[in-house]
């Protein structure tokens, strides 16, 4: 089958691309379990080499937010899309046309082209915990309203909505998946405010000096790359009618303090990878993660088999496994 | 100062024209309150010639779904904006593209239009209760979520995402109402799945023989076209400190029983009014009301200060004083 992801550049569609490339069948439409044989992978920049010069993968470079190129990208037999191209928190809320052309118009593109196809496929867009905001319960629940304080978390929450009615439609198959923050995210540090996290485990183990501009109290909700690539596989293959008219759900992820992750670090690497994290508080950073809602309760999502992390450790080694020697490299 | 009112055809914008074009005075930016010397009244028709005749009026044409036609619509000196264009609940449920065009796009591009204003004007959105459906609490509060279960409700929850979306970024000050049922309608009955609510009472007072499509037991959240015009104006004069980040609320409404309202239609016209009522089961439009919400808990509007009828013959009262006069003559 042909499988579209688009901001297949960015550090999930490409794992997310090496996984279904590794022989991950997904259900189709008429639900038949075929296998990847077509990957279309689409971004303003190109994939990794390795998932580029595979046979069945087509790289299309382009804008989302033009509705001429998302409609020649999902047509003829695309049988599925991963949404994940958008703007980043930091990238909507300095450029407020730039996200609404992105985050909102490139998800009604998709939507749409979907729409057009001959039969309705999956859809998995990935929304984010930043529909949530301002006063909000000390726990998220299934049913916590959606109170977005950024634009990037309103054009999450709006694209939501357009899944749930075009599914409810029969126009497309729609699943969205509010993340967690994604730890721990190889490369290099990023603007989003969330990128601390990632950045105070991975440069201390890759032998780098790291800042972190939060208190050591402060807790994240968070899980892996390798969850979150098996939840897109998940939320994909889920019946319709399991979900039923409510297409969007928050993944369960673990809660884990600034402290706690740094203790996991020093047991992965010693007291020396933590002696490399020195804090310098930054106001604008600890004002923003102290909007961030730490715990969810996320029953729907694991009643429907979707998975966290068991504990911060197992994060850790997953990242040094699975990324680390890539860096090192 | 120059208002703007979309939809100024419809029932409600004329009342709401006819309102402010009486002498109301409406806060400006600036905080200064100014009486309404100009008034655009913009509509695909055109309001009633009393209207229209008045110096200070000037009626335009058009369709809202083009960005080009609202960008000149509202320019120059336009102070506030009253938005209440829309295509209604069964019409943007049979034409999807449509419902987009016009309740999506069109809100788009007003709300984008009086960014383009050289001061942040205030801006008065007309939502729904059709946000909310399916799995609902028996009454519904400020924090129940929203899940609408129409497209018209979906386009109308994505238009209050960008009206507090873009008051919180200081590119207009906008207040977004979820109205009642409106009761007693003038006019004809129209397409609405609602629209028996208002024919049960106007058609029998009129002399006219009208068929209820539901039970006696069914209940409807309601509201007169007074206070709902009232609210208009109220929601408009509060101070956007008083309504914080959340720009949206649903109006205190009363519930009523198509018994009671028949009740009251004796006390107002007599037996002979009451026997005009034949009730002919309709699935397709009790299954429609089965949907809507009858109860609602409207705590933060009532502080603000909005206010529900007293009671249903008070609805009665007025609709016998305000429209069934004009319609006749």
């Amino acid at each position: 089958m042909h499988v579209v992801i688009t901001g297949a550049a960015g550090f999930l569609g490409q794992k997310l691309a090496r996984k279904l490339l590794s022989g991950e069948a997904l259900t189709a439409p008429g639900g038949v379990k075929r296998e990847v044989l077509k990957l279309t992978l689409f971004d303003v920049g190109t994939p990794a080499a390795d998932i580029v010069q595979d046979k069945r993968v087509t790289a299309v470079t382009g804008d989302i937010g033009d509705g001429a190129v998302v409609r020649r990208l999902i047509a003829g037999d695309v049988a599925s899309v991963f949404h994940f191209a958008a703007v980043v928190s930091a990238g909507a809320e300095a450029d407020f046309d730039l996200g609404m052309r992105v985050n909102l118009d490139g998800t009604r593109h998709v939507l749409e082209a979907c729409r057009a196809l001959k039969a309705p496929p999956r859809v998995v867009f990935t929304s984010s915990a930043a529909v949530y905001g301002g006063d909000m319960p000390k726990v998220i629940a299934d049913d916590t309203p959606l109170t977005p304080q950024t634009s990037y978390g309103a054009q999450k929450a709006i694209g939501e909505f357009m899944v749930n009615d075009m599914s409810r439609k029969g126009f497309i198959d729609g699943r969205a998946l509010r993340l967690p923050t994604i730890v721990v995210r190889p490369g290099k540090p990023n603007k989003a405010a969330s990128t601390w996290a990632s950045s105070i485990i991975r440069e201390p183990l890759q032998g780098d000096d790291v800042v972190c501009p939060v208190d050591p109290s402060v807790a994240m909700y968070v899980l892996s790359p390798r969850r979150v690539v098996e939840a897109f596989v998940h939320a994909h293959e889920l019946p319709a009618a399991k979900l039923g008219f409510n297409r969007a759900l928050f993944l369960p992820g673990i809660t884990v303090s600034v402290k706690e992750m740094l203790d996991a670090l020093k047991r992965a690497g010693g007291q020396k990878a933590v002696d490399r994290v020195k804090f310098v508080p930054d106001a604008m950073i600890r004002k923003i993660v102290a909007g961030w809602p730490p715990r969810f309760d996320a029953v729907r999502a694991r009643a429907l088999g979707f998975k966290a992390d068991d504990n911060y450790d197992q994060i850790v080694q997953a990242f040094m496994q699975d990324d680390l020697r890539r860096n090192a490299a």
